[in-house]
């Protein structure tokens, strides 16, 4: 009888039917504001449908992949819904990636229409001969102008008739989101409308998001897409405040002009802006602001600095694998008597499972570590939050699923009340400014130049960018390198925030008896003196 | 390859897992509240893996069928949890139905173990030999004490040991909640756990619960799984606040002694409440409350009065088939600037689809009826939140599936915004004290009277109930009837909730000309001079 009556009791979760429900709902109210532009839920929604519509024209089919290289304008935000209505997978990929790292992505997701932002317009004709598969580029002048098909002309092409939801099975893939990974090639991340649906009802919930909320776009929308807010947002009815770029002078802006009530982003993000507000004498935010950090705990000065300003912190902790954010730091009510040091202590802890999410602390048995605050276990990870594979990567798939759950790499010890705390990241990858930075990466382009002989990458912990790339490097000998000969190398055929800003010139480095270099041990020199590596 | 990994992205959809977690997460607050009893999350989840494993002791395997007659106390909420934790199927039983009725659900249900509360335990020693399936009877002691297995020693029959979720397939039933319809026949509504899930995610999202809530158990359980209160609260890290029975200074106590942030309940309820408080002077609450108002919607003289006293109302509106609220008034921030009138009049309105409901006003073709605040239509409703039908009853599903919509029965206008408005409940439906009384089954008793030739009952409006049932009689000639007799009659054979309390003798009755009664000329006589018929 089930089967029978599945046309009734079964809809396939999916994000799309959020926006169709809010521009029902929230018809006339302000949906996204961008500069001088303001849409309501319904020309929002007129968009996407214009947008969907318009894939269509130019040949989009169930499935395809359409790439976006755009930072957190409105564009970028209606593809999370477009394309996905199209019919299609959105790509959407990081815009301080290099030229070669973007055409990397593009051709390996197979995307046959890539959308870009006029000021990268120039990485592209650069890697034009590398992208082959691609059969249409529209640009989004925003900033700049250019030759083209350009995205409103695009819009137009399209009807604003109202799009059919696509969606068969909810574990249809919407987007894929490349991660940069151990082995210096990004991975793309399925993520399936279930799990997108499911997050972001999650998010919701964790981030107590409404219909009176406005979302300030700081967290940018390729990183899991926006820790899935793309969906969050204008499914709960909130505003999504668009913004080009972090400049605390615009974000103090439109923190009172657009009455913000969340944000999120790495505490680097939030200890430039408040250094600018004291110098520009801003004691305190005219409303409640709920913050999540992400990327590393917030030290305890940004947590004094930012509860003065009446802000409330939310620390998260997630990966591109587990659609961002996966664990929180959920408070309780009776931790508000605790002093403040007892307070910021708690808050820097990654805390416990989202609602809806599923995490153990073990060790190499696959045994769940005990709550004693003392013994190290890995994260691992497993449900409906957790992507279905990397894209065309089995192998590495393969790796990552292994003991049948996900293996984050992360290494965390739990606390007596059950909160878990990350002691390390994944052994290689540095978390520059929120990014992740493969140290193998960097390792492999540094080996390029003739006059190294060997070289390691570790993290070197950063005022500004919380860690940096730091490399010791053992040169040939009879050859004259210096720290900027290596930075400038490495510049030319990296992302600049790859690159390492410190190089130091060592005659050996450690070893095992087999060999193999004992990177934790220049990792922890560099973070001796500090109670754990991320700080 | 998705299927490969299955184990590694996907989780059964089920609220068992949201105790699991707030076991975990808020182990050492309190879960639940019940006069001098209160349980920590923990201790709460360790009654329920008792609970679960002592069903087992007694036999209960995958798929048994588990009844309660209880009121709001700790062991039905328990229920909630540990019946499915043992594979088993909750039935939550009326406490308001008489022992025939309770027979009825009991054998059809198919249940093999019953609780009851020892207020009903006569009721039980009545029916005894009608429920010939149940193998074992629990009382429990709560106001008096009897003979038998008593639920706390029950309890201590299973270990404390965590019992693994036996969820394999979502769709599995996890209560039978049973309607009384319009046959008179109770229907059992089949609730799946991916439906519970959502539908609490939902009601976590639209009622704004938290860690920091404390919710007040005014909605039965026994209705629509306390509209899935009981797994959302405990979900929400909220606290419960049992309550045996409604008691306007009872519940003011509660209010401040336990900081009640959220109830629910029919505008009856408040209305008893507010008069109350006014009697005792009391004019505020200490703090804010949510205040979630069903089955009927909101006088504006209740408005003000729960306004001025610091409640939010938040309408909602729903049937047993879609586990409890299913639309609701979603309040904008530009209708704050509106006149008390207004807001009053939008207050009353049912609204929209909840965030993941899918809603439709159609007419007999099944289009959608326009916005013009004048049209009438059925309200049809369809995906996750919908049942998967009426326990061993599958004419009556197929007849409430047609169309591949679920028919509410009941008919609204849209309003210009796409918001609804009920504007009479299922043609039949009889709503006194938020309780469904099927006005057929009363019908049917009543024609069972020797003196009486024909009835037709229908609903009339109530100060205190909002509807009662009026019974119009042609009485066979000859014959000497009285209201009393029928008022008499009627409740020696029925829960007297569901009794007439007015009765007119008449001629004739109105009717179409191939004789068919035409109820909804009586209704609408007796709701004469009202904008409509649910006040």
């Amino acid at each position: 009888m089930e089967d029978r009556y599945r046309n009734v009791y079964y809809t396939p979760l999916t994000p799309l039917s959020f926006l169709k429900r809010s521009a029902h709902v929230y018809r006339k109210e302000t949906a996204v504001v961008y500069n001088d532009k303001r849409y309501t839920f319904q020309q929002f929604y007129e968009r996407v449908n214009r947008s969907a519509n318009a894939l269509h024209t130019i040949g989009i089919e169930k499935g395809d992949k359409v790439s976006f290289i755009s930072p957190n304008i409105p564009p970028l935000l209606e593809a999370h819904f477009g394309v996905p209505l199209s019919g299609g997978v959105l790509v959407p990929i990081n815009i301080r990636l290099n030229p070669g790292e973007m055409a990397y992505i593009i051709d390996n997701s197979d995307s046959k229409v890539l959308f870009v932002d006029t000021a990268f317009r120039d990485n592209i004709e650069q890697i034009k001969d590398k992208i082959p598969k691609i059969k249409e580029i529209i640009t989004i002048n925003d900033t700049t102008e250019c030759e083209g098909l350009e995205y409103e002309e695009f819009l137009k092409m399209g009807s604003k008739k109202e799009v059919e939801i696509p969606v068969k099975d909810e574990y249809e893939t919407i987007t894929i989101n490349y991660t940069s990974g151990t082995t210096g090639f990004p991975k793309g991340c399925m993520y399936h409308h279930r799990g997108a649906y499911l997050n972001s009802l999650a998010e919701i919930i964790e981030m107590s998001l409404n219909q009176y909320s406005s979302y300030l776009w700081t967290v940018p929308m390729f990183h899991c897409n926006g820790w899935c807010f793309t969906w969050a947002a204008p499914a709960a009815g909130a505003k999504s405040v668009c913004l080009r770029k972090i400049d605390p002078a615009k974000i103090l802006e439109l923190i009172e002009s657009e009455n913000i009530t969340h944000m999120g982003g790495a505490p680097t993000v939030w200890i430039m802006l408040t250094n600018y507000a004291q110098k520009m004498g801003i004691k305190k935010f005219s409303h409640k602001i709920i913050i999540t950090v992400a990327g590393a705990p917030p030290p305890p000065s940004l947590l004094r600095v930012l509860e003065k300003m009446g802000a409330e912190v939310r620390q998260v902790y997630g990966l591109t694998e587990t659609y961002g954010p996966h664990t929180i730091c959920e408070w309780h009510s009776s931790w508000n008597k605790l002093s403040f040091e007892e307070r910021a202590k708690r808050k820097s802890w990654q805390g416990v499972p989202y609602i809806n999410a599923e995490v153990r602390i073990v060790d190499e048995e696959m045994n769940d570590i005990p709550e004693d605050g003392k013994t190290r276990g890995e994260i691992v990870m497993r449900g409906n939050n957790v992507i279905k594979g990397y894209y065309k990567k089995p192998e590495k798939t393969e790796e990552a699923f292994r003991n049948g759950v996900f293996h984050s790499g992360d290494i965390a010890i739990v606390h007596e009340n059950g909160y878990i705390e990350v002691m390390d990241r994944e052994k290689d990858i540095i978390i520059s400014g929120g990014e992740n930075i493969a140290s193998v990466e960097v390792e492999k382009t540094i080996y390029e130049h003739p006059d190294v002989l060997e070289v390691c990458v570790v993290p070197t912990p950063d005022e500004k960018w919380g860690e940096v790339p730091k490399a010791f490097i053992i040169a040939k000998s009879g050859t004259h390198l210096s720290e900027k000969d290596i930075i400038s190398f490495c510049r030319e055929r990296m992302a600049h925030f790859k690159c390492p800003k410190r190089v130091e010139f060592v005659k050996e480095l450690p070893k095992t008896s087999t060999g193999k270099i004992q990177k934790y041990i220049l990792r922890e020199r560099e973070f001796a003196g500090r109670e754990k590596r991320v700080s």
